[in-house]
């Protein structure tokens, strides 16, 4: 039987946690990588090398790697000393690849013929380009790292999200979601990691114009600052806003209630789960999918890496979500 | 038929060069490799990661792996700007590799089995230690690094070279050197890079008592301020009086003329070529065999790098040395 094509697109950990658990179906699987990052290991390597942002491609390379562990533990180790403090070796990877290669996307290529991955992870765009926000009191955030960091973005009210320069889709994308049977949208942190994507020109109206069916991996938990009252309905309107047509055919939302003192933490920072609102839109033009996606066992990183310990409380299963996936992959119509 | 065991003790350009040309050969290959090396981009990852050397080992490495052009070109690739300016991407391999196996040697198996090198390479030691030479004026030289750059070693004269702290022998090198049919040593940088070697406890003795017929690639090139007046016997006893006794059983010396103007450009910078003084001692313990060995093609780096420009001139050549080794290990005795 001919395998079914999927398509992922995402970013960053959520593409992680996705690609984990997709990898194990026999399905040609390719994730579609946001290129916005300028934080981190992966600022630093932009600002001083100038390559292109190799974060988020990393982890989709680690998610699909079917080498050692070894391997896979190599590319998340961050030195923590020095010069070298912060930086991700696997960024170091695949920018000394770029560099002799002299061409990110090549570079990533070889990176997955090392890695040895399943499928293929495709950086949406091969620009070196920047995400903007421009707030409705006219203030402009450049760079998705002094976005991620703001968080008056929703009391202000965002005007106009974009990338700059502007970016084209790399071509191979474009073909793999016009040949796709399923588009999968997220997880991930929306303005930061999911709609950068849609920003590149010919990624939406690849969207359009595919037969996939597409669905949408809803966040499980807001992020203050930034959507910290949206409920299910506005993610989708607002994805759907940058692709220019209802196009999302099914949400997966997770059933499951975590932890009451895991909610209270994340409430702390005001972080709250997001809320589905059954009575708000009853003619949805897409189909709800409940489900217990959640990850049962709390991940806890060395007591060191703080940002990890908190982010890390309330996720997404990968195998619980790649089964509803698949569900809705071979649903019949 | 058994294959043959075959041990390399040296470090550096000169062993990979060497095993470059005896990996093509059906031999049990092990690389003992010094561990003195606190230059460069290994003194940087040294000093600020607190890591052992890994600039000898990556070499040894390289030049073993059976895997991919790209992956050997990515291990030898140095960043150019920034923060990672002058690290080569294999001594980060190395490191981050290490810090995740918390233990060298396990850093460096595991990068074996990564880069599918053929044999093995064995740091001659697991102890951080520093090598030193102390002048007979009273003066003296701290590191690899410092020692190498002192052009005023041979005017001054040697009382002694020792490492600081003592640093006991890897056990698996004394192993294999028990268990060799045939010892190489060489060539490399003399006083950096071939006695670091012996001056580890362990090895001298080891190479005493094994059976193993013991080979010295003399070098084509004497290094100004070190070894300028030193003719092939010198280099021998120079070697044999670290390993105690005369254990030397042949010398492998080029005996074909590089292009003159090579020579000029060398002596330009006081390097110049080895002489073999054939009166000097008749009743050698040694046999020496002269054999052209010379690497035909210059080899020219990027302009950029100049030590690798001016370096790489007057080379063995990898597959004519092993030829002449492997003449070595089947002779009838």
């Amino acid at each position: 039987m001919l395998k079914k094509n999927v398509v992922t697109i995402g970013g960053g950990t959520g593409s992680f946690m996705l690609l984990s658990g997709l990898k194990k179906y026999p399905i040609n699987l390719s994730a579609i990588v946001s290129m916005a990052d300028d934080g981190g290991s992966t600022g630093v390597l932009r600002d001083e090398l100038g390559v292109l942002p190799p974060g988020d491609v990393r982890q989709c390379l680690v998610a699909l790697s079917q080498s050692s562990e070894t391997l896979r533990n190599l590319m998340n180790y961050r030195f923590k000393n020095g010069g070298l403090k912060g930086h991700s070796f696997g960024n170091l990877f695949l920018s000394a690849l770029e560099k002799i290669n002299k061409n990110f996307e090549k570079g990533v290529k070889e990176a997955s013929k090392i890695l040895n991955i399943k499928g293929e992870v495709i950086p949406v765009t091969g620009k070196d380009t920047n995400l903007y926000v421009l707030l409705k009191n006219g203030k402009l955030l450049k760079g998705e790292n002094k976005i991620n960091h703001n968080f008056e973005i929703e009391k202000i009210g965002i005007k106009k999200i974009f990338l700059n320069p502007r970016a084209k889709a790399n071509a191979k994308a474009l073909d793999k979601i016009r040949r796709a049977d399923l588009i999968v949208i997220g997880p991930g942190n929306h303005y930061c990691s999911i709609l950068p994507n849609f920003l590149v020109s010919g990624v939406s109206e690849a969207i359009k114009k595919s037969k996939a069916r597409v669905v949408y991996n809803c966040n499980l938990v807001n992020k203050n600052g930034h959507t910290e009252n949206f409920d299910l309905d506005d993610y989708v309107k607002s994805i759907e806003k940058y692709i220019g047509v209802s196009r999302i055919d099914f949400v997966t939302f997770n059933s499951k209630n975590p932890n009451p003192k895991l909610i209270k933490k994340y409430e702390m920072k005001k972080d709250s789960l997001i809320k589905l609102n059954e009575e708000k839109n009853k003619k949805r033009s897409f189909e709800i999918i409940k489900e217990d996606i959640l990850k049962d066992k709390e991940i806890i990183y060395a007591k060191a890496d703080r940002i990890a310990n908190i982010r890390s409380f309330i996720r997404h299963d990968s195998e619980k979500l790649a089964k509803v996936i698949m569900k809705i992959l071979n649903k019949k119509v």
